[in-house]
């Protein structure tokens, strides 16, 4: 594996969305990221089954983006060679009526990782300032008594959410689970081509709607409040990573590598020793099934 | 119904448990007290229709207490007359295997009320700041990976998890969830004819665990710890009502009255106003059913 350098897309200060390329030409041939690609996958899966027999560390991996950005396909390709045993992928739609019966971030916390486990979330509780921050409107649905009109949605609002959203994700980072913000960075014109290729492919049309383009025509908004979430709530136990995303085997392969590289400074995860006893018997234990 | 402040049994600032008392004379035959509970607790069961219908706050009830307080007896009494729709009651017990595969909260999380619903719970998550810290030894169970011997939990683990329920009950508040919580005090030696009673009464005899002993010999430990928790974690928005005990029909209706007393000071819980257009056409609906 090529090394590089996962801090590179770590949001460690204030970032404009403006300035952060949506390609970044990795110096490899398309094979050659395919292959490495596989490389991680599988020593990822590896690390994953050390993690579920050491049980003390649910990994929490976050994705945003805009429509098409390749969060599903991303899920897809990273995650193939784990034992399916070990990651749990929750996609995060409109909630139900039973959600917005709660708290919002309560269908999140439900499906926290278990220790030893991975859960992905496919759309995340960021959604609740974006898409809601995008149409306030959608707030009122939540029916939070100290919000009785859309002027209660204000900049204390959103002050709140942030300082809710980082207490959580504080609170999680304290008692075990290690967190990943992927935001997948695409450009507009980038997802134009996608949109086309939903409507052109029969075999993609399932997965355009409509509304794909009404949200498009708000692209501006979607990143002013990207940016301003992202900035809001990187931190060192819970940072975000802007992912290039233009290209899709790329933005793979560099939140693979993300995701490894950090893990892998958790020396700490190791499979459990044997209790003592028992590894003094081993022998007993074979003599026992061989004159069986 | 007698008037009486509720705030005489609340705690808005650092408090000793040595110096508050474990009776309370109301000033009224037993004969009053049973009958005023019996209107409270119908005005109480009203209430939760209305709450209902208004569908905006949830309602979390917190029952702490040493064993004997009272609190199973407290649940059947105080909720009598609610509708069973409205209201949840949680025990928890020592955390199964699935609970501590995920953060001490999770499992509280999960069991939140409703919008326009009570949870009650039955020991609480104040127990991983109770039972946990007499005895520390049951945190290695938790998995945490920052704990790795009993060294870890000391004065810095406790403070944070003091903030970490702060910060918890702070979010579910601000998102609609009230919250209430109550310490069922009772004196060691009322514990001990209560405990007596369980030995002595063929049909209470289930209900005692040899256990029961070794916790009463810690005594103080508890009250320690029951003392900095209530001091750490009454906020406004989350206050403790530490509730004088010894006599257990004083004690539910000193409850009663509080959750009573403090819903009605939510003016805006009301039964949600019927859609005007459906509201002009009543007389219409009428007349078809009638000519049917």
């Amino acid at each position: 594996m090529k090394h590089f350098d996962k801090n590179t897309f770590k949001v460690t200060k204030p970032v404009k969305l403006k300035k952060i390329k949506t390609s970044f030409n990795l110096g490899e041939s398309k094979r050659e990221i395919k292959k490495e690609l596989e490389e991680v996958r599988e020593a990822l899966g590896e690390l994953q089954d050390t993690m579920y027999a050491h049980g003390k560390y649910g990994v929490l991996i976050c994705l945003q983006g805009m429509d098409s950005a390749g969060k599903d396909s991303l899920i897809r390709e990273v995650f193939k060679d784990f034992n399916s045993r070990g990651v749990v992928v929750h996609s995060f739609k409109v909630p139900t009526e039973l959600e917005l019966r709660h708290d919002y971030l309560w269908r999140h916390y439900i499906a926290l990782p278990e220790r030893g486990k991975f859960s992905i979330f496919n759309r995340t509780h960021y959604e609740n300032v974006l898409v809601t921050r995008v149409h306030p409107q959608y707030i009122l649905g939540e029916n939070i008594p100290s919000v009785t009109s859309i002027k209660d949605v204000n900049d204390d609002f959103w002050a709140k959410r942030f300082e809710q959203i980082n207490n959580f994700e504080k609170h999680i980072s304290e008692n075990g689970t290690i967190i990943f913000k992927f935001f997948l960075n695409v450009s507009k014109d980038e997802q134009k081509n996608r949109l086309l290729r939903r409507l052109d492919l029969k075999e993609k049309n399932w997965k355009f709607s409509p509304s794909d383009l009404k949200e498009r025509r708000l692209w501006n908004k979607y990143q002013e409040c990207y940016q301003d979430a992202i900035n809001k709530t990187s931190k060192s136990h819970a940072p975000w990573y802007t992912i290039p995303s233009d290209d899709k085997p790329t933005a793979r392969l560099i939140v693979a590598k993300i995701i490894y590289d950090t893990l892998k400074e958790y020396t700490d995860i190791q499979p459990p020793a044997l209790d003592e006893k028992i590894q003094k018997n081993l022998e007993l234990y074979k003599k026992e099934l061989k004159s069986e």
